[in-house]
């Protein structure tokens, strides 16, 4: 059993701080509990000594509850949560709700508050959601353990979708807006403060569920990376899709979230890159999260394949969703052959294509929707078809005929599905749900919808791939230099010129004899990082006299430039012509370990951000999707007729520095190779910085 | 009056074609019109000599009808619209709607019969919409000549926003969408084949329209640009929001495009810019359009700037209405320090900035919504104020007194706006409509709706102003070569190298030697464009002797490649160093004419697109925008400590380029100087090509 089973499947509850006033907070709980016909045993506890609260017999402490006690909620003030906990452990619960506010949110005290209830559920066992938890409701068993407003003017309904959620008020905007418009609720978590269970064990424990079809989740922040990315592949591995949001993504965002939070958000590139790597889609906003959730709980299912047909009585409307597919990565295979003859011998007036334009003629076609949408399923790879019907579907009775067809249809395609597009009454939406097709009334958020959840299937079909066991890490050495940076990352199997560190001019000049010239001189000194700065980098050298001026000048320059550095000499390298430069790097995330990032060279990494990232460590497939992402490794496959540049060297010199940052991931702050030169034949390390965390 | 008065709102019409079976559409035209209750003469004309029709006397002709009319909708068989047309000429009306199908849209004959009708209307100075109009709407008047099934179900409610569409299924859609979500409409419009009146002309005369406050359009193709944009910046001097879309946007759709209509798709960047430069706001699907059709026309204007302020229940909701802030360009100014103090003051457990997030407390405080979103409107600059009260809408009664201080906020902030965005039922949502307070379910679509109305009044603060008069076109002349296009440009007043074009080596070198070592050599030949391709340029020359060996090599290059070219002889020009790359063009469009475009030079302009376009002609401020439109503009601009480019160079340029291209707009085709290099002091054209349009 999941060790949150007691928490969202509760056959018995005692409510801490229950109140005779059902508009105080701990009365509302009580009332809503009570009004929701909750399945399993309430037992109010008040200090009062009241005999009854609200119509049921009270209790004055929790171990004067007969028989056993599954979970305990406590919504007394914060000062009595500690005492009130430790009844609740005495008494034996599996866990406790705790809705009071006034711990970690507030402040250091507040937080070392919290650290001690946290060490007494560990001691005992307990599992605690809270504190500052707006609730948690288990709409099949009608437990609803809140005191969200919401509930005032909206009633749960059942359904699907579950939604996991840090935010309260979040979770109260989505569940008003879902229930506006019709969606049904497995089970619905807020878990605050996060003391214990965050929403990444309820994702977990979701993923099991079996009443649950769809997860909803929304972070603000996150502290157990690896607990996140096994739950996200836990969901996935279920087949279930993940909507998950995370807010604060802007300049403008974070900086309200530190207002707000006082935490830090994370580096959101960082969790675009973990949702994407583990199979879950990032809606933008809760309109989209609920589209797709709506989408892929009315089908019962993610699509087989991103490719969409579409069946239009308009023209127009038709190329607005094909501008909409084109724009979310959705692709349209064009109608096969088969499927245009058989169109045009059944609609000689359409245009038999994809979008198939049956026009408004086709009213006039018995059954002309169902068997439009039939060729394309029959003829077509679209694992889903649309239809736009204009406002056929504000008229059940005319609809009537068409919804027995497309419920036959459903049954002749078993793996496809279909999606009508149009203004309806609820009515009909209901009766077409049922059979499991969805019914949007905007064009545009149809394709959304399907758009996400594609996005969900191609990428579970290379999810990242949690590391097997965290080797001990290796220590790193001295790495404070260009020189010593390189020697071990060359060992790591990096590619690198052979340099040499020369202390001497005439050191330099037989090094330099040696490689062939042109060669470039660079000042080492492991307190000298920017040598460019200082003018420590000498291009361009032709000869042997050319050198050994270099050698002098370099020294000078450091001695001025920094008085006390150690200097331990000068490196010389070949010069290099030609090549493509990139960037590769590793950025190490406080919660979600290295990070792999590689883009374009140059000017293009500021100017158009065009880098990507990918958790490490990273397999020979995995470097290859992350070089994909990058839009400037066109240049790598022959640019204007330029010769192809060696990717493969490109992609194993990212696996190497994945695992470099894999053994070392204790010790790294950061890697910066810059540029890393992709040659015809090769590629090469021109520069390297290792930054080691601070102690 | 405007020419369209007569189409938009007639005082008499006649229906010919109107039939007794209210399925047909000839019936159904004339079912709508009744049940609507219009308010003018209805004169049903059937050939069948039947005296009534639905219950109205009918008539055998249009010359039968008593008296004057003002306007005929025919809906005859196509083969019968032409002798109808006549009838309707030889009776005097002013316009005609053609609903009728099976024109221009089927191919050349059905084109010829068009232009037939058009040619009738133009002689008798009659109007007409259509034909294949899907019709006409006036809902003040109740003035409903369509056969749109969407009035099956939905009947149209007033309401200050009008539409004018070339599709009728696109209209049909858009009319559904609002009228299920409760949005009024004034005149709605579909310009079918558009062989006379067309979306344009429309919207000129909804700019005129006093009824309409907002206007919405949908394009699939524009014939006539000139009147677009004198349409567009009508309604823009009007002040009246245009949200205009345009199918087609992206390959997928532009291929779908082109199967539905056979029209080719226009240069969708060039829409965009004409759109943008005019005032308008391109929604990217019809919800969006709606959006914020619907904010503006409850509010009743476009806001006086983009700055919005946020008062929230949650900080969550706030972050996420703070990254739709940062992802649509809208700004959140921090609250003043006055403000700050006040919310303290008032609410001293608030986050007291922007957003301000009151939390879930604000309940407990009399008033506490409309005093915490007067403090935003008090001491913050934002013209827009949005408050996020969860589900607070849901329940009438206790909203009552916050609708009432509202409403007193309203009357004491003349100039500024509130939005609310909240879980709430249509009863509440009119009461604050009808005190010009929008009201959004989803916290997202709010922003996106202030974010379009914004941009509008960005755009409008420096509209594209017409020519005042095409100056007689200047003949081009022979702009073949480099040599004769840099000739042509350098008068026009760009800037080139003092550059020579020389038939000996003697003379090359003796050119070289005046203009400095290094120097570049080129081919020069009206019969070799690419030079680059024949090895006709050769960089680096340092002295006299390597400028006479490669003019002999340009020379034999040339004519192995080309055997019979004509060889003017070689170019010779300084070679430059240093300077930012810059590519500056001219394409002419069909529709909107000369276009100038600016980007960045190199790989980025392919790899990134960052290039952007503007109208011609475009004075210094307009040039300065469009440089500012393009990201690597910020690589003039002392990048990485580099000295700034000589911007006004840049500008002026432009300037010159964009008078040079309106003096030649009826010979061009395009212009491409690529590079442009911008230097420390000037800039110069290292390279370019005019192509003339083929006669």
């Amino acid at each position: 059993m999941h060790s949150l089973t007691a928490l969202f499947e509760p056959t018995s509850v005692a409510i801490l701080g229950a109140s005779s006033d059902a508009e105080r907070i701990g009365g509302r709980v009580l009332r809503f509990l009570v009004e929701a016909g909750y399945k399993g045993k309430i037992y109010p506890v008040n200090k009062s000594g009241a005999a009854e609260v609200q119509g049921l017999p009270a209790y004055s402490s929790v171990s004067a509850i007969p028989g056993t006690l599954d979970q305990a909620v406590i919504v007394v003030p914060a000062g009595g949560v500690e005492s009130a906990l430790q009844e609740c452990i005495a008494k034996g619960v599996k866990g406790v709700l705790v809705l009071t506010s006034g711990f970690a949110e507030l402040g250091p005290e507040g937080r070392a508050q919290q650290d001690k209830l946290v060490a007494m559920c560990h001691a005992a066992g307990v599992r605690m959601i809270g504190p500052n938890s707006l609730g948690l409701l288990n709409v099949e068993t009608r437990y609803f353990a809140t005191f969200s407003v919401a509930l005032n003017g909206l009633q749960p309904k059942p359904g699907p979708i579950s939604l996991a959620t840090q935010s309260g008020a979040f979770g109260s905007c989505t569940y008003a807006m879902a229930s506006l418009r019709g969606l049904g609720f497995s089970k619905i978590a807020a878990t605050g403060n996060e003391a214990d269970v965050d929403v990444a064990e309820c994702i977990d424990y979701l993923a099991e569920d079996p009443s649950t079809r769809v997860i909803c989740a929304a972070l603000e922040s996150c502290r157990d990376g690896e607990r996140l990315r096994r739950a996200l592949l836990k969901a996935a591995a279920a087949g279930k899709p993940v909507l998950i949001m995370k807010v604060g993504r802007t300049e403008l965002g974070a900086a309200a979230a530190s207002t707000h939070t006082g935490s830090l958000a994370g580096n959101d590139a960082v969790f675009d890159t973990v949702f994407a790597e583990c199979g879950a889609y990032r809606p933008q906003s809760i309109e989209e999260m609920l589209d797709i959730a709506y989408f892929c709980s009315v089908t019962g299912r993610l699509p087989s394949n991103g490719d969409m047909g579409v069946m239009t009585s308009s023209g127009g409307i038709g190329v607005l969703m094909a501008d909409h597919a084109g724009d979310w990565g959705l692709s349209m295979s064009p109608l096969p052959e088969s499927g245009v003859k058989a169109t045009l011998e059944l609609l000689p007036f359409a245009v038999a294509a994809n979008p198939l334009d049956v026009t408004a003629q086709i009213t006039a076609v018995a059954d002309g929707t169902a068997r439009s949408v039939d060729l394309m399923l029959t003829h077509g790879p679209y694992a889903t078809v649309f239809a736009y019907l204009a406002s056929a579907g504000l008229s059940p009775q005319r609809f009537e005929s068409t919804i027995a067809s497309l419920g036959a249809l459903r049954e002749k395609h078993p793996g496809k599905d279909m999606v009508m597009v149009m203004a309806s009454v609820p009515e009909v939406d209901r009766r077409l749900e049922a059979i499991g097709i969805p019914v949007f009334g905007d064009p545009s958020r149809a394709v959304l919808a399907l758009a996400g959840a594609a996005k969900m299937v191609e990428r579970r079909k290379a999810l990242y791939r949690m590391p097997v066991a965290s080797a001990a890490s290796q220590a790193l050495g001295d790495v404070s230099t260009e020189a010593t940076a390189k020697r071990v990352l060359g060992e790591a199997g990096l590619p690198m010129l052979p340099e040499r560190l020369c202390a001497t001019a005439d050191e330099a000049a037989a090094a330099a004899d040696g490689m062939g010239y042109p060669v470039v001189a660079k000042i080492s000194s492991p307190d000298i990082q920017h040598k460019t700065e200082i003018g420590g980098v000498i291009l361009h050298l032709q000869d042997a006299e050319a050198v050994r001026a270099a050698h002098a000048t370099l020294l000078q320059r450091a001695r001025a430039a920094v008085p006390n550095a150690r200097i331990d000499g000068v490196l010389m390298a070949p010069m290099l012509k030609g090549g493509v430069e990139t960037i590769l790097g590793v950025h190490m995330d406080p919660t979600f370990g290295p990070m792999v990032m590689y883009g374009a060279g140059g000017t293009a990494v500021e100017l158009y951000r065009d880098v990507a990232f990918a958790s490490a460590p990273l397999d020979e497939a995995g470097a290859r999707a992350l070089v994909n992402r990058v839009r400037s490794s066109a240049l790598l496959r022959g640019w204007r007729g330029a010769k192809p540049a060696d990717e493969q060297a490109l992609v194993n010199a990212i696996c190497r520095l994945s695992e470099f940052a894999m053994a070392h991931a204790d010790e790294l702050e950061s890697i910066d190779i810059n540029p890393l030169v992709v040659r015809e034949n090769g590629a090469v390390c021109l520069d390297a910085v290792i930054a080691k965390r601070a102690a």
